[in-house]
């Protein structure tokens, strides 16, 4: 068992493979996660790379197939910089897991995400170097770590569209909030996708495929899809980019208070090209809303932290909140209308109870 | 009264200034709208602009400011065509009516949408020869017509962040559906801005200023807002992005019907930068779904009509559709939830009672 495996101040939900989330009252009030808290989804063991011996080929459709060493990737090309939120596609699973099972999966609370400063290079800055040829559509990565609960068992893996990879905000990153990445966070070089669920920001990334459809790998063509109710496993639409939502991190459901000002905090992550307009939090259910205060945006890929202190009087009370993106798109209400096969992308309003006496 | 404004296979809401929607019957099916049966929202009297007297000033944050007339416009670019849905931000209103009174604004139901191809000129093309300036950051449209709801009355017009005016997809147009653009639909030449709200495709364009914020016209700064219950005008934040919505357009709401096949069609739009990945539908209120089918997308700024035959027996029954978009973002439930004071953006679930005898 590593030292990480051991924290107390995380919640830990299995130790192999490692996965990690971070309590509500550790993300709150700070834009950057440390690294220390930052949350970890993995789904093999946590490979063990020196980073003088670090690789990655780029091959498949390109006229310049080429590999790369970390020095390489350093020297060759611009180093680039990216406040990125990373959020697991089952982020909130727990929500779901009320409305009914999901046998197998994570239950993830609120803290299946965390945000960091990425530093490496521009993905769109190496495939230009590499030429995607014409027909290229997608661009898949897959890492070393072999996935147990993939099946067959494979490495892990995924794909976003060319698109996506040649669009900028893409990384390949060795350093989070100015520190070498750690192992456990991908290191020596991760992916970083912005706007995607955390799956395809892959970790330890030694292979990019340049293909003409989405990666045939289990983690891309059966898991972290969203499927109606009933479905078999691999049907459903593929998940990438990420919808508005929001979470309470203080208080905790739960939490016993003294009636009065009650400071109230979460997050609002609006996701892929879209921002966080406004977020209301409400006492009763959603009947009345005050509009709380919203952190300054530290860029167009970064979740947004926010606060406002209710006046509650003594008594049982339910907290929510809701975030509504730029597009003018609010959470949904309920978790029961979101419910999937798989447990992901619950982004319904988010309930927390207190007490207050 | 021009013969457009009697029309009788259009839902007149006002004929000065003109404001009609296309019947559901009339939109479903058919992934481009005819020109005659095109919904048409306007602030003022129509301009009747001779094409040959067109121009359009480029003006503001410039190097190279300049003035273009239809012919130069046409002789100058390479031509563009895109296909796109344009959706009044007012659209579906009527269900947040429904909840609450909202004093002078049009009762839009399903039919403030329209799609048509669109032919003109990249206004990026158009702005790269204008040559923005380093602090350029907003580029303002106005139009000619005078609007008389505005406070006090101006000509129309709005604004779009520089980034979405150079990315491409935002055209001058002077063509719809292959004809000449008619002046009800802002004919000789009108900006078409995909994945925003129709209040952003300025029609009979005559000024495009670069600035370095949004536009002061009243109907950005004041109006098309999203703000809370009991707002003043001008709070709240701007609409311009569209997000995921969908409506029912067969069977009609309190339509009587033969128990057996129904047939059930609708729209569904992804908006801003994201697709229709997913349409359900349902005849009890949630409790289960079934997926529509999904005419293909004809492109990326465009809507995608889809239909399912639902066997429905005899008695009162309510028809429910959601549609999910690429981001897995799903309408919100209750229009109740969605209420604004100015009545925007409402995309809550659709809901069609029929009797079935």
């Amino acid at each position: 068992m590593e030292s990480w495996a051991k924290r107390d101040d995380m919640i830990v939900h299995e130790t192999e493979p490692y996965n990690a989330e971070t309590p509500g009252p550790a993300l709150a009030g700070r834009t950057l996660t440390p690294v220390e808290t930052f949350y970890a989804r993995n789904h093999g063991p946590i490979p063990d790379i020196d980073p003088g011996d670090w690789r990655v080929e780029l091959a498949g459709l390109l006229d310049r197939p080429l590999t790369l060493s970390l020095a390489q990737l350093r020297a060759g090309f611009a180093h680039r910089e990216v406040i990125a939120t990373v959020q697991c596609a089952g982020n909130r699973r727990a929500g779901l897991l009320a409305v009914r099972p999901i046998p197998g999966e994570t239950p993830w609370g609120a803290g299946a995400i965390s945000t960091a400063r990425w530093t490496g290079v521009s993905l769109a800055d190496v495939l230009a170097e590499a030429g995607p040829r014409h027909d290229a559509a997608h661009v898949e990565f897959t890492a070393p770590d072999v996935a147990a609960d993939a099946c067959p068992p494979e490495p892990f893996g995924g794909s976003i569209p060319l698109a996506k990879a040649v669009a900028g905000e893409v990384i390949l990153a060795w350093a989070m909030n100015d520190r070498p990445l750690p192992p456990l966070h991908g290191g020596p070089v991760r992916v970083v996708v912005p706007g995607y669920i955390g799956a395809r920001s892959v970790k330890w990334v030694t292979r990019i495929t340049v293909r003409d459809r989405p990666s045939g790998n289990y983690f891309q063509a059966v898991r972290y899809r969203l499927a109606p109710a009933g479905a078999d496993p691999g049907e459903g639409f593929p998940l990438g980019p990420v919808a508005i939502n929001a979470d309470i991190l203080t208080p905790v459901d739960g939490a016993v208070l003294a009636a009065g000002p009650v400071s109230v905090s979460g997050y609002a992550f609006g996701g892929e090209h879209r921002g966080v307009a406004r977020v209301d939090v409400s006492a009763d259910e959603g009947r009345t809303w005050r509009q709380a205060d919203l952190d300054p945006t530290p860029g167009p890929w970064s979740w947004r932290l926010w606060r406002i202190v209710l006046d509650l009087p003594a008594g049982a009370a339910t907290v929510t909140a809701r975030a509504w993106d730029t597009a003018a798109c609010c959470q949904p209400e309920y978790a029961a209308s979101l419910w999937n096969p798989g447990g992901y992308a619950n982004n319904a309003w988010p309930r927390v109870r207190v007490d207050l006496r």
